[in-house]
């Protein structure tokens, strides 16, 4: 019996790692004799690098950084363990949690250190990079990650202009030709589950500025500025990032990867799926185990525990799924291969308490749903089930 | 597919019956045409009556007799759909349910119209019975019962003594030639789960007196009561009840059956079992489900889903329970058959949003769980499974 276990982290409470040990130790209490396989997964934000170097035996590589406020920060890239691939996580340079939370500020939030990361890694002779976009603090359309990588953004005095999304209304001509020519040599793959445009009611500053510390005044001026960067962008290199699907991710540094950077964008879990073997382990697999904090309609739509299904699904492999909360429209789950759907709640309890106990939770429930599921009809017998 | 439903009742939210339905409701949700069979069951105690009238489609009687504190209640007896076998649930005329909390009293707490509900069903010729115990309100030995069937207790004047626990004092002597002789022509089955003895740290008074209302010098006093009732019903029956495995059970009436009535005693979930025809049901079938509120360590003991599990597992039939609460120690339940224990609970939620929301929850974990059960691992298909 092999049992592939896949979760995403329960925000707030486990790390995808952490949250496939809990299930593997159920699974095995269940079926001792049991052949797991942990592949924590990540939806391509926070977490993305931890699980592709973890996953491939792969390295991270510390680099000191510029951080979201101009501090500096220690941050690190990561190399597969192929090693040739470089994995950018931009929360480790330019991410929300390396800020106080009543610090949070887009007008300065600046992506610079993610650039600094890039160029590290290019130093180091890299060529093919996964950027793992999500968790971002800025608002800035990457032209501080384009900046550390040599742009030039001039003002009307025909001087630098400064970091941060409020500086972007001051740019008056952009120069590419210090722009660093090792980029398009390189073969960028953007792990990104955001679609949305850059400007307007679905942009950047609109949808994601909020949870960023920005107020209402702030969205408007904020969105002002990036379609002034993007009307400048258009002008040098002909890309219209304005309505461009994705360019919006990460407080539109998607947009500046798809204008300055030979690039593709792919879902983030399907760039986990490909780079951490998942296919490869669903070879004679009888089960899949994914799961994630909460799963509802929404769930459907392309987070982790949907493609991870989807995948096993294509090798014949039924996929169970562990939620802290279950909601309403899972029933649209069930043609993706998946069998069922169980929370982690063994009884009447807050947040707080599930939290705290998330783990325990998380192994029995992984224990009973697999005593359930191996349980073969008219065998009369619990197989070779633990009794104890 | 043949799926036999018997729940208990999941106090405080869902009865039998409706627990039953839920499940049910759920179970097609997963297989629309799988075969269900709903026989909720009962431990003994409250709903037994109405368990075995329903699942053998027999008729309840109603009679008026002496509530346990002496005002008229409505009760009833049952008849079961053999037509011959008579039902008697004391906590139809003698418990705790007929009583405001506040007014609770087991020493003026009388059985007499359990009594009352036996001599109506002699008079209507009825030669079987059952005695569902569990519920009352009373700590008087059956004392009142035995008076309602022509019993005396005499005091020092020898005068008939009044009603309630601690009347049975004032006893001087006892005279059964009185007593309802059809008595003697009949079988009494007693189901009760209680193995208490009469009198002591273990017996009546001590253990059930303070659910009852009892204070602490209420408890000696009544437990005082009992012995010297069970010291007088020794010198005219030979019977010594003071620690008789069961003649504790609801307030000592166990102890008068015993020593009075030509009778046996059964774990309650056995004589459900028996009379409701669950093993009959159990033919064929694929899956047990069965549940209740709170299921932990307490429940291999004897509780309604190990005696359920139990009856299953003879018949090679596996079970699964589902519950409202899943405590510490289930594991004593897998060798009797019990292949998982799933919680009801879906998020993190207090006792009152449970409790609200059971028969919808209810629904949900009995769809999965059979959804899981019923996956076969290696077809690469969810059987028949509902993708809707």
């Amino acid at each position: 019996m092999k049992i592939v276990i896949a979760p995403d982290s329960f925000k707030g409470s486990l790390s995808a790692p952490d949250a496939a040990k809990a299930i593997e130790r159920g699974a095995k209490r269940a079926f001792p004799e049991a052949d797991t396989i942990c592949i924590p997964a990540a939806d391509g934000g926070e977490g993305t690098l931890d699980t592709l170097v973890a996953a491939t035996n792969g390295q991270k590589i510390p680099v000191s950084v510029t951080g979201p406020l101009g501090e500096k920060v220690k941050a690190e890239y990561g190399i597969l363990g192929d090693g040739k691939t470089c994995v950018i996580e931009m929360a480790k340079a330019s991410g929300i949690p390396l800020i106080p939370r009543e610090k949070l500020d887009p007008l300065k939030a600046t992506t610079f250190g993610t650039g600094e990361l890039i160029k590290e890694a290019l130093d180091d002779g890299f060529t093919t990079f996964i950027l793992a976009l999500g968790g971002s603090a800025t608002n800035d359309g990457g032209a501080g990650m384009l900046q550390a990588l040599g742009l030039s953004l001039l003002d009307d005095n025909g001087a630098e202009i400064s970091l941060g999304g409020a500086e972007l209304a001051h740019i008056c001509s952009v120069d590419l030709s210090k722009l660093d020519d090792r980029i398009n040599k390189c073969q960028f793959l953007i792990a990104s589950d955001v679609e949305n445009p850059l400007i307007g009611p679905s942009g950047a500053s609109f949808v994601f500025g909020p949870q960023k510390g920005a107020t209402n005044e702030m969205v408007k001026r904020l969105d002002a500025c990036l379609t002034h960067w993007a009307d400048e962008v258009e002008k040098v290199t002909g890309v219209h990032l304005h309505d461009r699907p994705g360019a919006g991710a990460a407080g539109g540094i998607g947009g500046a990867f798809q204008a300055f950077f030979p690039s593709v964008m792919r879902r983030g879990i399907d760039v986990i799926i490909e780079y951490t073997g998942f296919q490869t382990a669903l070879e004679e697999a009888d089960l899949v185990i994914t799961g994630e904090g909460q799963v509802d309609f929404q769930t459907a739509s392309g987070k982790t525990p949907m493609g991870i299904a989807q995948q096993a699904q294509v090798k014949n492999v039924p996929t169970v799924i562990l939620a802290g909360s279950v909601g309403e429209g899972i029933e649209a789950l069930y043609q993706h291969g998946v069998v069922s759907v169980t929370s982690i709640i063994n009884k009447p309890m807050d947040l707080e308490e599930a939290i705290e106990n998330a783990g325990e939770l998380l192994e029995k429930a992984a224990e009973q749903v697999v005593r359930s599921f191996f349980y073969q009809p008219k065998k009369g017998q619990l197989l070779s089930l633990s009794n104890c």
